[in-house]
């Protein structure tokens, strides 16, 4: 490697999505509308803002802005990093120098990840908890060395994939402070290091992103069918990590149905589970997946390939209700239908995605028009107001794409499903990895926006659904305040379903994050009563470790504290994320939790001062 | 529970498969035939005999009887039971009276499961090591009790659930014979806790049978979709503890598919897994799906519902040969055509299967008929002796089974496969749960029989499928002996698939069953040599421990000596199986191999004398 190459992490936002230079921004003559971030005009904007975000009231028209800090005063208020200069040494010994980076650019975009939180904080100049140094290892052999260096001299390590994390999962714990904090950026490990083409299997090294990945596997007519929001930049250690799911999960598996084995450096030892057609015994893959490199760094993984598909298909129906949709899917569901990709967005979810239409006489514009509507209300009987939308995708071999699509159709139809085409799809399709860029607009205009997902057994799906989104808007209104939230579910499992909760809001004052927070804890709330997990496929991250034990029961959090301290004896794997603090020797239990209550200190991060005044 | 109750072991035949009165029989007045278990003659039994295990040698004759001793004199043959009197006095306060056997009749019904290895020994006298004792719970709270008082008083517990084990997973180390071993027959616990029917989910007590767990199921218009050969009477639990699989997991699973969550009682604690509609953060039902109770006793399951397919065509179709049948499963497989069921014989499997054949205008028969082996050879050039079977499954609705059965006759027929129709299938479905039998009646006739399995990745399984036969006729022919070995393939995942193979050869000294376990040996290396795996779906038990740490490699396998250390640290829970001795306190490494080798004595169990000889 020369000192000349550029790293993933120059040519991305310190502050906010995606590449510098693509972004959302405000029309420049017309000052209700905004340019998307393919430079078409979005014309509803303003009523979308002012009808369901300010709730009708205050004056129409477009707020001030609210512009971040820049790079070079982030970087100024950077506190000197705290480096461990044996193991630096020795690590300049095993590593290139170009692999280990403590300068300002490197660790302010190794911050955090890439919520409303983590971009809250840093625009505003909250930069306090930085790594201390980035250290880029090559492959899985760096990996081995850095590890075994971290050990000896107690660092703290955090992998570090696409840094589109959304649940504090790459962030310093602030309770590290004494440890030197290293973010392990493993995204110069891209590489397919292997395929076996009879058997659809590669193995790679996890830094790989998702269009890295698929163009490894394009040449021979494969993919891995992940497909996340994130899918640009997320990679294949993070989606293990995070236990990550995509937009065709049905048809192609969450990322532990793609995971066949893989290679972990924990600091007492490399991992490697069997790469077998199916697991005999016991399986380990479960222990990893999922584990936000709390056990350790996953350096390679062997993944199940699927052919290209022969055919697409992805279109759109309109259904009286969320519920009449949901109870189309569980028709269904039973009879085994299982259509690639099945999104429902309930009428909050559907309303948001016509407002952010871009084109001018565009699909989903029509289907808001006053002819369309009026057809809708008087010929069909429906409540406008409940309207709801269906992306469903078929993929594979025509015949089995267009026996499918029959076969959904016929029970859509029965339910009083109305399809209204291909562009539907191809409207998704186009707009599916944009919702971040329509985050950032509105944190630099006087907004915010944010989104969690749980995952739900059928029985308690509309419930929770309702729950939800009452308790979000309770905050709310208990605050004075206005806000818009919406739903969609997908990712259909037999006996349950994902539902992802998109909400926005007006920025106020420093307090904002307060009632954030205050939100995600009631929201999570209403999911647990509803037996709704703490996240789909965004991981656990810092952010719902709080809930942990109460979500996986004392039992289990044993074995997991017991695994942890066999693994990693020093705490040195991502400390504070997936597990509260374990048990101390001789700590009592009282004590024990008094602690992991003060550093679960969910309600403070991101509030300034709170962190300070509260370590 | 009254006294009166009779418990299922009692049913079961001690020393064999299936209820009292069920077996396969020599013909009263053909002595070239005998009668399967439906009371129908086999009439080219004698055939297949001669040519295949025989290997064409020796006379054309029915050999000599070679009954089991009775259960009288294997009763009479039980050590004296070692009793932990402070243990069974504290049991019998917790639990009733007749939950707690120490009766020769329950002791022996619990020695061990049902494989070959384990029926020579007990026909013969071989019964040393039968529990001291056989406690049956009643539930969860029962398990609960006798699993602390067994942590007390340090003593043995060991899961049996139909007893029908074929890894040795049910029966007592012979390294524990200081402590008092417990069978837990867990078949009381057989009802259905709670049934979610929006969710498609149900909870069970783990001693429920297959079809008593279906019964249960029926009149709600579910069903489990589990189909081992095993069904009748295998239970939830043991399915769980040995990772098991059935005959339509194409469509419904693996038990790991179908389990969603599970309550287990380790010597430290109960641990519940969450009940989600997917996992969020590390999963924990991989440790314990597979672990052959050495965890703890697993006492409840959530289980995922099907409902009761509308359609279900079985249909069979010949191949000229198993390696073009495999190619067009591969294609199948990378179209995405995934029929509920699809099964592989080989030419060896498939001669076995006609010659076992009842019926005497049977569908099987008519294919080893003159006229059409004569359209096979000379209208399509097929080599007669490599003529394979497919069985095919389709289940759902009737247009998704009739589309998935056309889609899949498109591939088959275009790779050269000749459709022979629904008695094939029907066949094959009628007569799936009676190879024990077979076996049963091969060890009453000079003969025997066993069967083993593994999973391979796709590139390996036509050499593995090769060299694993090899393998085995090299040891016959070492030994100067004949046999017969057959193979299927089942379970098609989308990068490899089972490999199943069944075996059989003539009993001749007291050495059989050294021969037996050098044909497991050998077999199992070769398998090792393709990336084979140690079972699909017989667990790992006592006989496959010796394979485990190879197989696992020593970062998992250490990962798993912690666990097993944590949840039960006397060891009390089923030691022996799943795990090789862990190491002891200040125990060097050389001196943990050597101990650990020879407590992996595979290869002297079921020689007479020599267990005793080596502990």
């Amino acid at each position: 490697m020369s000192n000349q190459q550029q790293e993933v992490y120059e040519t991305i936002k310190w502050n906010g999505w995606g590449d510098y230079g693509v972004e959302m921004k405000l029309h420049e003559k017309n000052q209700f509308w905004a340019r998307h971030v393919d430079g078409k005009p979005i014309k509803n904007l303003m009523n979308f803002i002012y009808n369901e975000i300010k709730g009708g009231k205050g004056p129409i028209e477009m707020p001030p802005p609210t512009p971040s800090i820049t790079l070079e005063a982030a970087i100024s208020m950077l506190s000197k990093p705290n480096l461990n200069e044996s193991f630096l040494k020795e690590l300049g010994s095993a590593l290139a120098a170009d692999q280990i980076r403590t300068d300002g650019l490197s660790r302010i975009t190794h911050i955090c990840g890439k919520n409303y939180r983590d971009l809250w904080r840093v625009r505003r100049g909250l930069v306090e908890r930085a790594p201390d140094a980035v250290v880029l290892p090559n492959n899985h052999s760096d990996c081995v060395k850095l590890v075994r260096l971290a050990q000896t001299h107690n660092v703290v390590l955090i992998p570090f994939g696409g840094g589109t994390n959304v649940t504090g999962g790459v962030e310093c714990n602030p309770f590290e402070q004494k440890r030197m904090n290293v973010s392990v950026d493993m995204r110069r490990m891209n590489r397919m290091i292997k395929i076996d083409k009879k058997s659809n299997l590669a193995t790679f090294e996890t830094g790989v992103s998702g269009p890295e990945l698929d163009d490894q596997l394009f040449r021979y007519g494969f993919m891995l069918g992940h497909d996340p929001d994130s899918y640009t930049y997320s990679t294949l250690g993070g989606w293990i990590g995070a236990r990550g799911s995509g937009a065709m999960s049905n048809q192609y598996g969450d990322i532990e149905q793609m995971v066949v084995s893989m290679k972990v450096v924990t600091p007492t030892g490399v991992v490697e589970t069997p790469l077998t057609s199916r697991v005999c015994g016991v399986d380990l893959n479960g222990l990893f997946i999922g584990s936000e490199g709390a056990f350790g760094i996953v350096t390679e993984a062997t993944v199940k390939l699927e052919p290209i598909p022969e055919e697409r298909i992805y279109e759109g129906y309109l259904f009286p209700s969320f519920e009449v949709a949901f109870a189309a899917f569980q028709e269904c569901n039973a009879k085994g239908i299982k259509p690639c990709t099945l999104r429902l967005y309930d009428e909050d979810d559907f309303r948001m995605s016509t407002a952010m239409s871009t084109s001018s006489h565009g699909f989903l514009e029509k289907l808001i028009g006053k002819g369309f509507k009026a057809f809708l209300k008087n010929q069909r009987g429906w409540n406008l107001h409940k309207v709801s939308l269906v992306i469903v995708g078929f993929e594979g071999t025509k015949k089995r794409a267009a026996f499918q699509r029959a076969e959904t159709a016929e029970v859509f139809k029965r339910h009083g499903g109305l399809g209204v085409g291909r562009k539907a799809g191809e409207s998704w399709q186009e707009k599916k990895y944009d919702l971040p860029y329509i985050r950032d607009f509105a944190l630099g205009n006087s907004f915010w926006a944010d989104v969690f997902e749980t995952s739900v057994l059928y029985a308690d799906a509309i419930p929770c659904w309702l729950a939800v989104k009452a308790a979000v808007r309770k905050v709310w209104e208990e605050h004075g305040q206005h806000g818009w939230i919406g739903c969609h579910t997908a990712h259909q499992y037999k006996f349950g379903c994902c539902l992802y909760f998109t909400f926005a809001s007006s920025q106020g004052d420093e307090n904002d994050l307060k009632v954030f927070l205050e939100i995600k804890t009631k929201a999570m709330e209403a999911m647990l009563k509803y037996r709704g997990n703490l996240s789909h496929h965004h991981g656990i991250g810092y952010e719902h470790v709080p809930w942990m034990t109460r979500y996986m029961g004392p039992g289990a959090m044993n074995i997991l504290f017991d695994l942890k301290k066999k693994v990693d004896p020093k705490n040195i794997c991502n400390p504070g994320k997936l597990l509260p603090s374990l048990p101390k020797e001789g700590e009592g239990e009282d004590a024990l939790a008094q602690r992991q209550a003060k550093e679960l200190m969910f309600d403070k991060m991101g509030i300034p001062g709170a962190v300070k005044a509260h370590l």
